[in-house]
């Protein structure tokens, strides 16, 4: 990219200025990032998975050292961090250090919605752009299939006889979808007789609220994702049994309705972290998204662990403000994953301070 | 009513012109049917009830002759039989004959539709016309209250554990209000979450479809209306029993939910016949209204029964046209009730020949 | 009612001892009412509605004394207020006072409860009491059947095309039924597709809940009534118009859906106070029951002024507790309808100070 | 894979013997067909979506000849077709021709069911078999989301205002999910208040059964497929205008929401064929998946035309049986995309015999 000449412009003009002619070939990115090609899964020219393999590889290697951008206070419109954070990172990256960065994936959702894209503004960008804003590597899809076949069992071991006498109306577990649709926030299903499941009352979720979100995001393999994923609580039991006796009301888990075996089958290549680059071509894993108001807001730990064995220093970003996402990152993320971060950069934007 | 001019008007003007200063009091009617004074109960001045107990008294009676009147065929307005019967009834009273006229009680919901009363037309009506088109003696409602009292502990008895393992989506019975609604003809109910019983598809049907009104139409006293009520079959248990596992498809009925003491409880006095009188005075029961369509589309038997004791000629109507009404009269009302008509009235208009 | 030996039973025993053969004919409680025969509607022989226009005609009497009995605090069982009135009013009859009692009318929705009947208990109880509870002279069934007719106008206005704008989800107006029936009081109604009325979120009340319970308990007429109908706001206009442009947010009124009139059609005879007697021979009004927590909880003004014309004494309750019963009689009943109570009963019962 | 010895196993273990170690890297699969790399986009080393550019840049070469596999009668478990349009391909390849396979994705939905999958069996395999039927290249993600925000687009379209008056009780336009359940066949949404979108009956199709999946067969190139979903009726406007008045009822479509164009966005890379490879590293296109039922059950009109140009024959399949597949392939693909096929391969099996 050493060839262009910066200019002012929009985010997308700025954006189609460098990509693709002048972006690196994401074999090259890894090479920056020194992974191995065998454990590169290509998606197109500009965007890979990783092997999660690769992380057992590199055990015994120093990791590097870990900046944790954040921000006074949120706004609407969030802005700030991520261009913080690629910003930063491609400075340490043009003085000669070897950086990369750890982000979010952004929601199909409000992508149609108000905010826009979240890969960064300006020449402090991530690309492809609008691939990592649309489908990007099917992760989101993937959760989405996940957390509805579970939906999907639940309502199918009702409709066989309810062995585990779930009681319909303490279903907690609501199916989701990748978008903002309010149509769908508060539904009832199950109607049209019989041949047609169970009336009950449910709702949709924007994907990223998922809870498989945020069990993809905290986990540290294939069988510990099927472990997690196996720990869901989907209800309780009705408080009076099938005879019509009291009875305890009880959790009832993905476990037990064996659906977490399927579950991460759909997970398998979403657990692995997605590489892109910046404008400036520092490698960035991209990969996970929870929302930070209803789960710990950050990119999965695997990504962050990994990027730790390819740089010296990883720059990555908790959601909202200091006070909950940063909280969440060190309380929830950090404890989780083993991770120190050695820096914070606390982003001041004057808008908040207003 | 020898006093008045008959003259040319609408059905109303007519009516009012009689009614009240004309009208005989109910009491007045009663000695014309000879009906003892014991076993009235006023409801006002001009409608009574009489107490099934007269119809153990006069046992020993000889029935009178049972005209049953009849259409070639049923037209959207029903034109005709009413008016026959109440002419028919007046003529033969006319002639010096004890004549009574024994016909059915209109639904409230058609009444604020289109069809218009029914209760006779033109000098052939019943009085007081306004009364027995709006709550009459209260018969329907306690009728719509039997009714929604078994469908509310259906749900109950769902809520408190299901111990008869009613299958939800397999009830039958469904709710009814005396209107014409078409808004609560499919609806879901048991909404709200698990404190507001259990989602399920549910609907109203008008109260003169109600089964329950049938029953009342066919019984011969309270025992066998409660008895008939609790064979009410209200839908059927889950063909997987509670444990999951296969299990016989079972009715289940308001007798094993204990409902239809309280149920009898509410149609007491609903069960009584009501007495009223022509314009020109022959005295008349209106009890019981059953649709011709789904039901069997005639006035009570016990009101029938109590006017063959009442009078040597008893004119009567059945519902429709002759192929469904005159048929299940003979069929379903005759049988049960131990009548055989001595004359059937064919009225043929010209509108149904079209 | 003299020669019965009074003794120790359950209500019940109580009221049977005394009840039917025991009783005055209506016509005596009448009588010592001083309500001439001709305002007189009988519903067998120990019940009477009294023609409205029996108020106008004894304009220029002087009224008697209101009594008001309240209680220290309501309990769940409300005991003490209703046996007390009724006491008190035998006693004061005793000692030769001409006094009456004017109370409301209970729901048939408790009576299947918990709770029980409401018409007083031991030797201080209203009779017929079993008619009391169950249908009565059929005032409930007019008021839920005016509700809905209401309700059923305002999906009817809609569906033919909702010409007034209404908002089907800001609709207010719900439906009633006079029964504790939890299965309703969250629904969706409309389905079943394009014939069956507009899907939306409705709900059922219990039939006391009704706004035309408490409307009919403050008009002072027929036309007073009506044209408090036609003032109920039932929802509220779409805040867009039709063409799709911002527009205000305006309440519809029953008036605008020109349903006033046939609700008022159904409750001309519910409007009619209640001539019933206490246990003693004490006439008595029962008429009209809002809850108090909802509404103003107590009996009508109609039958209260009426009762003042035939009596030196009329002793009257106010529902729950005299900070919220007590309170809204005085504020609303008593301004609504020029009343001035002369003398406070407060029923301090053990159960509430615990 | 010519060093391999075959056996007789499970599918799966056949599958296992040869993929991954013994199958062809994707780009030598392209090689095989003639397609220069700079038109392949890999999802891993042995999937990859080709541009179709493509085939503009190779319009003036000539066709191969197509084959058309169909069955005498269609089975539950739909064996053969696959299996032969396989095993065929490898034959003719085998025997020195240049051949290739254009073959539907199957849905994720029944493989979570009974069907299992839909990669065809035994030696005559598509690989990578298991990501085929999970989700491959994302391309039924696309085909749901891109119906989920056209669906999403009318319920805004009418909670902001509802300027084309579309009636909610008339949207044909059925949400989907790419899964078997029942449970959400039928369902009330809008639901919630009137925050939160307008209450109707709507329900979830399976992705396969989406008209935009039959669409994106149909289509010829990016402006082609977002003019046809601009065509796409979505339901109807009411039948009386916002002023109540009598209207027409007039099909409102995506183009008048202006949905079309976000939708192709979100199809751009769907709409790509997908290059995969035979057991044997026969080149396969494996592209689109309407249902033969209710769509014309075939895979994409782009994957055939390309394969055309690809090889000398092109083996293809018509979904059920010849009387429905091939009767739609003739009549709708045939004809939509200029195509002529050479053969007719019709496999008869002893199963549909019986």
């Amino acid at each position: 990219m050493a060839s262009i000449q910066k200019f002012i412009g929009t985010d997308i003009e700025i954006a189609q200025a460098v990509y693709p002619e002048h972006a690196l070939h994401i074999n090259d990115v890894a090479k920056k990032a020194g992974i191995p090609e065998e454990y590169i899964e290509h998606y197109g020219k500009y965007k890979a998975k990783v092997d999660y393999n690769f992380l057992s590889k590199t055990s015994d290697k120093k990791d590097g050292k870990l900046i944790l951008v954040t921000a006074i206070s949120p706004t609407p419109a969030g802005e700030g961090k991520t261009t913080t954070t690629v910003g930063v990172s491609d400075g340490l990256s043009k003085i000669g250090k070897k950086v990369m960065v750890a982000l979010r994936e952004p929601s199909l959702g409000p992508v149609f919605g108000v905010k826009g894209g979240a890969a960064g503004g300006g020449w402090a960008q991530l690309i492809p752009m609008e691939d990592i804003n649309l489908h990007f590597t099917g992760d989101f899809h993937a959760i989405g299939a996940a957390n509805n076949l579970l939906a999907a069992l639940i309502d199918n071991h009702i409709y066989q006889g309810n062995k585990l006498n779930i009681d319909p109306r303490k279903i907690t577990w609501r199916r989701c979808v990748d978008m903002n649709d309010r149509q769908l926030r508060f539904i009832v299903d199950g109607l049209g007789g019989k041949a047609n499941g169970t009336p009950r009352e449910d709702g949709f979720d924007i994907t990223v609220a998922s809870e498989v979100m945020a069990i993809l995001c905290l986990s540290s393999g294939i069988e510990d994702l099927k472990e997690r994923l196996g720990r869901i609580i989907i209800g309780y039991t009705a408080k009076r049994s099938f005879d019509g006796k009291q009875s305890e009301e009880l959790p009832v888990t993905a476990a037990q309705l064996k659906a977490n075996g399927a579950m991460a089958a759909l997970l398998k290549d979403a657990l692995k972290p997605n590489l892109v680059q910046t404008l400036e071509g520092t490698p960035a894993f991209v990969h996970g998204g929870p929302f930070a108001n209803i789960a710990h807001g950050c990119n999965s730990i695997m990504a962050t662990k990994m990027a730790l064995k390819c740089a010296d220093y990883v720059v990555t970003e908790a959601g909202f403000g200091a006070d909950l996402g940063a909280e969440k990152f060190i309380d929830i993320k950090c404890r989780y994953g083993g991770l120190i971060p050695s820096a914070d950069l606390l982003v001041a934007t004057v808008t908040p301070l207003k």
